[in-house]
């Protein structure tokens, strides 16, 4: 049975590892993990980590040995640019033990959008790519990303991540989707936490998160059902929405 | 010599760890990382890593206990709610290898807020604290964070996480700051990539980041010159502006 056949069990797991000081300084607010986080949860593959580390080879070497052999895929993002800094390239081909250099794909492909001229050394340095690895086209900017075994390595930029990850997405495998529903309880979460407890001990295949927040008119709780099989998903809500009304009505709420 | 000594060259580093299914799922998206990572570096505290991991006990710990080893500080968002998903007290306790058990400065917090029909047994999960532990106080929901070792243990709602933050910064050991100034090149970034790598060369103490941006103009590169040592800040900076403005005349751009 194919991972892909609708009702296979198969599970797809994910890693992402962000590279750049720019985050850990705070200089830079990250918007690719939110971003992939749910990309990844509507086409079926479920994301397990997230790691972000600094512009150093041999952190980022670790990490991404530590990532790939444990999950099914892991994506990549920063680090693939013209300057010095960006060392994503190499750390890659160090952590895969391949050479790395101009690859000739990734070279026709900067020279559609740079004049001989332009296509300095810095910008050459975009084009290196470790061996045996697949070219990931960039239709901003042109800079290939790569895909080398189960890691893909994409820009850091979100318009171009973004748009690399639509080149990306239709080639995964994936697994039977996670599906979701929310109840918002108009109840304090520390009013449900027992009741929540039981019907999370009585739905074991179901995933039961309860997230507190402050509507319109206080505090407040969304619970959030989360399962591979519909039926045992409307079950859960069912028994959820069922707490819900009956807490309220002892907490003398209108209905 | 004193690490909060000015002048002293002790370098005090730190990982987020972000716990929470919610965020993996991409359901909700992160605000903690870019705050903390902001906040830290404003007083001096290195941030290195970060990771999101889920709601899962042995993952939480094996984190937990990567990064506590290898970092002086571990901050700690997220699962310390009154519901059955928050789950993020007994993982600590576990990675300390401590017991856990309600702590009686945590319930007289909780009955601040809490009558003693409310403090049902969810709430008083909230009071669960791994011995040897201190607590950090919760100005808005009174549900205390805690510290135990090197590790800082806060809610993951951001307003109530800031909170936190703020109670602890001060009792925090810091380090030099590393400070940090930026030049906006009105350059590609492929154009300057080869000189910035040989000024980055030639200040080896500097840290020289090249982060690509769309002006109004178009494309553009903001280079960010860091270092702990004012003097060679200044005179990175320094060679980064002449080499801007030697690239600017070359391609023919106005000064």
């Amino acid at each position: 049975m194919s991972a892909n056949e609708p009702g296979s069990a198969t599970i797809v797991t994910a890693a992402i590892l962000v590279i750049g000081d720019e985050i850990l300084s705070g200089r830079t607010k990250d918007k690719n993990i939110g971003y992939i986080a749910e990309y990844l949860t509507n086409i079926g593959v479920d994301l397990r980590e997230v790691r972000v580390v600094s512009d150093v080879a041999e952190d980022i070497v670790a990490a991404l040995n530590a990532l790939r052999h444990r999950y099914t895929y892991v994506f990549t993002t920063g680090g693939i640019g013209p300057t010095h800094d960006d060392i994503t390239a190499d750390a890659v081909a160090a952590a895969f033990g391949v050479t790395i250099d101009h690859d000739p794909r990734a070279v026709a492909m900067l020279s559609e959008r740079f004049s001989p001229a332009e296509l300095n050394e810095a910008r050459m340095r975009m084009a290196r790519i470790p061996a045996g690895a697949d070219l990931i086209a960039n239709a901003i900017s042109k800079a290939p990303g790569f895909h080398i075994g189960n890691v893909y390595v994409m820009a850091g930029v979100p318009s171009i991540m973004q748009a690399m990850l639509d080149v990306i997405g239709p080639t995964l495998r994936t697994g039977v989707k996670m599906l979701s529903d929310t109840a918002q309880a108009g109840l304090r979460e520390g009013d449900i936490g027992g009741s929540l407890a039981e019907i999370a001990k009585a739905h074991p295949d179901v995933s039961i998160g309860s997230y507190p927040f402050w509507s319109q008119t206080g505090p407040d709780t969304n619970i959030v059902v989360r399962s591979r099989d519909p039926e045992k998903l409307l079950a859960a809500m069912a028994a959820v929405k069922a707490m819900i009304n009956s807490e309220r009505q002892r907490l003398g709420f209108s209905k």
